[in-house]
């Protein structure tokens, strides 16, 4: 079977946006066909990876909406829904489409709206993503991560100024990424003197609440140099779910979704941990980069803090980790996330990512986390053409 | 490649329902793995389609919540929404994923808790599909089927009372259906006689709002025995949008996502309309289900009123439509319609329709419309197996 391409990809300026989620699918969908040298017309599957524009704006159908704005009629869409995973679950329905012989041309547009809601709305939005009887007690996922930080730091006697450095790291990347919601450096103290939020985590360990919109063009690799003479091929790409209730699991310091999703994903593209050469992680709280880090085998359990402090995953290191600058400075639109990372991989693997560029990387990965690790998908992707 | 079989299949009780969506979901999933004789660990891929919990009862990530109460962790899981055709477009994710190769047994639930609003409200929901510039205007699907039911009688000169045939023969098919919402029979003097609701279409023109869920689960035909002895296979499927803003198009008594899915749907399974021995049509509104019949070459354009007029699409005539009910008479909770549609083809194939049996059918279809035709999924079975 022929392998699956990302032949196009784009992101918006992620942040306070003044357009209604439509425009914002819109700007991003252009954008990408642009890149791809297509357009709507030559569309015939499309995907719009959204939670709640209904909750968040009172509009649902969108998917329908975008083909009409796309002139993509009679393009077959619709949406899919994942939480704050529905970017990566977009990623495995265009690749299913594809892979199906369903679709010979497929267009993927992950984004939502949000800003327009208070933190506190927006927070009560996501927080309806988790079971009753933990919601019912005030559980949200800060309050998740709080306690799963807790727990980590003394389980394996990590020092909290690691989790601090995971912010400081990716701000840092975000300076280099002009569509980044913030474009600022912050030092390990403005983290660590930050407002506490969900003890022990502060302020400048979570990520903001974002507007934004990203999108991918995928085809068959047999038919890729139509569209671009450099591509990216997804080698490797599943998902998998953990207990719905937080506190059922064993070890909330592992996230049963990650382990299996990345394991699938390797198996699917013959390769290992070891062989992977950037990777963006959803960082939504500095938490989640060790977990996932551990999880997907790129440090052993308890040892994925030590990275970070050491350095290893900063741009220039052995792993360089969410140089995009992660959903902790490049914002987080909810829909758009999981679409964002592979944009970003995709720039990476095809040389595009400019000031953020890494050295000649050939394999990436993405890993996108919905809920609090409630399901996971872990996209693997390796240079191609040229 | 392998075809993709439908295993198992399954609907709850359609109506006013207490339990919750996820209740409902839970119900019709048990029943359509006890059909096949397999359970949530054996499932590796779970779609739910739906188009509003989150609008309708502030709950989301309902996918997460059915994986773990189905002991289906750590299976794949996502919310497929496409508005009213939500179940048709699971249909076709739950082909993509078998056929891709991604998944070897899909779970796919369709589900929706409604009763619980009131039927303003429902409407309103629903309402939000459609473009803001229509909207805005005080537009629901309801006002688009009056004004499309108008343009019909008048351009083919067809009688009032073809329409309210159509509700007296899906009433008349619902008695026998013992999960239909209503299982009564009405006269035409009754159709023709209840309350205006979009002039000329009055009450038993128009679905209810339902509670209710189905399941199906499929796998590749290549393992299908392992399940059921008796199956069907999805030999086409397609789907297709068509303007977004209803006033865009020039005929508005064709749906264009109907002709498109439709073709396809056929040119894929290698058969014509006229091969079809039972079909289920989206009849929201009567007029529907002359649109579909016509559009999808049962009948010339402003022909298909006369086969309901002359009993041809009765249990006995020669293209059975309804046998369910339809969703006029067996109710119409958005996200399971599709799936249910399906459900009821697959029973006819395999010979597990009761009292709604028709004669020895090989070839059925399904059509859900999205939207007023925004979006249109079409799948073509065939009886298998045995």
């Amino acid at each position: 079977m022929d392998r699956v391409a990302v032949v196009g990809a784009s992101m918006t300026q992620f942040g306070q946006r003044d357009e209604w989620i439509l425009d914002l699918l819109t700007e991003a969908a252009q954008a990408a066909m642009a890149d791809a040298g297509t357009a709507g017309p030559d569309v015939d599957h499309l995907y719009v990876s959204n939670m709640a524009s209904g909750e968040f704006e009172g509009q649902t159908g969108v998917a329908n909406a975008l083909a009409h704005d796309l002139n993509a009629v009679p393009a077959y869409t619709a949406r899919v829904d994942q939480t704050s995973s529905s970017g990566g679950a977009g990623v495995y329905q265009a690749w299913q489409s594809v892979a199906s012989g369903a679709s010979d041309l497929t267009l993927l547009v992950g984004g939502e709206k949000m800003t327009h809601r208070t933190t506190g709305e927006s927070t009560d939005v996501i927080a309806s993503l988790t079971h009753p009887a933990e919601y019912k007690h005030g559980v949200t996922l800060p309050s998740f991560a709080g306690l799963t930080a807790r727990k980590y730091l003394t389980q394996y006697d990590a020092p909290r100024e690691s989790l601090g450095k995971v912010a400081v790291k990716n701000h840092r990347n975000g300076v280099d990424n002009p569509n980044a919601q913030f474009q600022k450096e912050v030092d390990l103290e403005t983290v660590l003197d930050s407002p506490v939020v969900a003890d022990p985590l502060r302020l400048y360990d979570f990520c903001p609440v974002t507007d934004g919109s990203a999108a991918l063009v995928l085809c068959s690799e047999s038919v890729a140099r139509e569209y671009a003479d450099d591509y990216a091929v997804v080698s490797g790409v599943a998902g998998a779910t953990d207990t719905h209730v937080v506190h059922e699991r064993s070890d909330p310091t592992t996230m049963g979704g990650v382990v299996e999703s990345g394991e699938a994903a390797f198996e699917m593209a013959g390769l290992a941990p070891g062989d992977v050469d950037v990777a963006e992680l959803h960082d939504m709280f500095t938490i989640l980069e060790f977990l996932q880090f551990e999880d997907l085998g790129f440090a052993e359990k308890g040892e994925g803090w030590r990275a970070v402090d050491e350095g290893r995953t900063a741009r220039g290191g052995d792993l360089p980790i969410n140089t995009s600058g992660g959903l902790k400075s490049k914002g987080h639109p909810l829909g758009a996330s999981g679409v964002a990372q592979v944009h970003e991989v995709y720039e990476q693997l095809t040389g595009g990512a400019g000031p953020r560029q890494v050295d000649d990387p050939s394999v990436g990965l993405a890993c996108n986390v919905g809920g609090f690790g409630n399901c996971v998908i872990t996209t693997v992707l390796e240079e191609a053409g040229a």
